[in-house]
């Protein structure tokens, strides 16, 4: 299961009622942030999540909409009583940002540790999930993220008991173990059926819609991307300051064959984001115009026999 | 007329429905802000308020709850086509908060004026406002700002008609202009009478309940206090992290004999701030335990025969 929350949709300046980009993914009694913008350390207490728990925050670029709400949040955490270290990932200039937050916040009494992003795409792995960061094409250097919950393969019984392995070592071949026992050494190819999709997801923005998000996202669970605009005729305007529109992020969707899409980082000239549902919905009927406190338990697929 | 607004009543760490720290202030076209915590340009913009009349943003120390919502103020207003300088005013450190919010904002469009406060107490002019920053006592270096809107004497209509000065001259004199006419020489002096009292409001927090605070606020028209506590049993607390009291804000109140005391800078910890409010107006009546949209024109005191 992957828990997926929206914390903020805004764009460029917060509106009442938006908060700025922010992305809660909770997994296994961990969770990853994307982006913290301006108040996300208040829209995080709304939906009752704890940032305690966050293990990691993933910067996909360092614009103040995106990176606003970091001082205060690792304050907060500090004062909530953390000493864990807090993994610090994205592109060139996290240094930076950092810097910055220390001349605000002057004291964080746990360690930050920042993992720089580089090339045209980069992999690590965080708990369970397996992060893929790929380059998109921003006004500053940026990154989107496809997030994967891989899945064991299915556990054979009958091969397992053919092969007379005491039902105790099950768990561990199931997770990939190599057992030995009593003189036997057991592999989990021996005991394991079909390799079984797990989950996927992509975040994208901010970006123009480039080749990458698609590629990434071909058959994912989720595709959160940016919908900055909805009206045609800013267009222009989101070619120059290189952001999506509404309906770009849902031909993305409609080719990659992704489950969901959900629209996010919206403008604030956009009073309104759900008067363009009926022009994304037309696309890709799949479409969600986010607001704020959009959450998701996404499980795995469904087994044929399950 | 002096427009006060409280744009956040939370010290530490904000909790929905309660903003950081901040107060707005109008007054004849222009604003001054004192402190920036976390969000204040979305509660400005819930209160309707512009920020592109801000004028100065006072701090009174660099606790991130006061100042982490300064990039993103700063930002918008660039956003909203400011090129007017800003000014800021608060004790040596301004310079690395400054320096913090360039790393998070980048690039600011209009120039930053900063202005170092030192020693027990600095005045200055804001437009027509009179600023006094006086040294309170928290943990780090802070001041509280005493903000004075004075009021022209009373034109003696009178005395103006027997020196035979002509009407049109009347308004400048009133100004405290000393005006020459036709070879004569009026003097604000010989037209004025009696003194008439300004509009005094003092906004005190992060502090201890130090004696400079009533000496200022004496017979103010408000007083905005930290209140961070209602609970006997935070007073160790409060006196560890150098943090004033709810009932010693209205024991100050009461001493300086202020027309109305706004508390302001609750502890997250305080869940319902009105829970105390019978503890303090006991000790002074016209306390307000304030909220996140309180607001006040505080008008010239009447004239007897007005």
């Amino acid at each position: 299961m992957l828990d997926v929350f929206l914390l903020g949709t805004g764009g460029t300046s917060p509106v009442p009622e938006r908060w700025l980009t922010s992305c809660y993914i909770r997994c296994d009694g961990m969770a990853v942030l994307i982006d913290c913008g301006e108040g996300t350390q208040i829209a995080l207490k709304e939906q009752g999540l704890s940032f305690k728990n966050i293990d990691a925050v993933l910067f996909t670029h360092y614009h103040a909409d995106h990176t606003g709400g970091l001082p205060g949040m690792l304050l907060s955490m500090g004062k909530a009583g953390r000493t864990e270290p807090l993994d610090l990932y994205g592109p060139d200039g996290l240094e930076n940002l950092v810097r910055g937050v220390m001349y605000i916040a002057h004291r964080i009494p746990f360690e930050l540790r920042l993992h720089i992003i580089d090339g045209r795409e980069t992999g690590f792995t965080l708990g369970k999930l397996q992060i893929k960061a790929f380059e998109v094409y921003h006004s500053v250097k940026c990154y989107a993220y496809r997030i994967d919950l891989p899945r064991n393969a299915r556990f054979d019984a009958a091969k397992a008991r053919a092969l007379a392995v005491p039902v105790r070592l099950w768990g561990r071949l199931q997770k990939g173990e190599t057992v030995e026992h009593e003189g036997a050494v057991y592999t989990p190819e021996q005991v394991l059926g079909e390799k079984r999709r797990g989950i996927r997801m992509v975040y994208a923005t901010d970006t123009l819609p480039v080749r990458a998000i698609p590629r990434e996202a071909a058959g994912a669970d989720l595709l959160i991307a940016e919908g900055m605009y909805g009206d045609p005729e800013k267009k222009e305007n989101a070619l120059k300051h290189r952001h999506m529109m509404m309906q770009e992020a849902a031909k993305i969707a409609k080719e990659a064959q992704v489950k969901e899409l959900w629209l996010t980082h919206f403008s604030p000239s956009v009073h309104d984001p759900l008067y363009w549902k009926d022009h994304v919905v037309e696309i890709f009927p799949d479409t969600v115009i986010s607001n704020d406190c959009i959450h998701k338990d996404i499980p795995f697929p469904e087994d044929p026999e399950e």
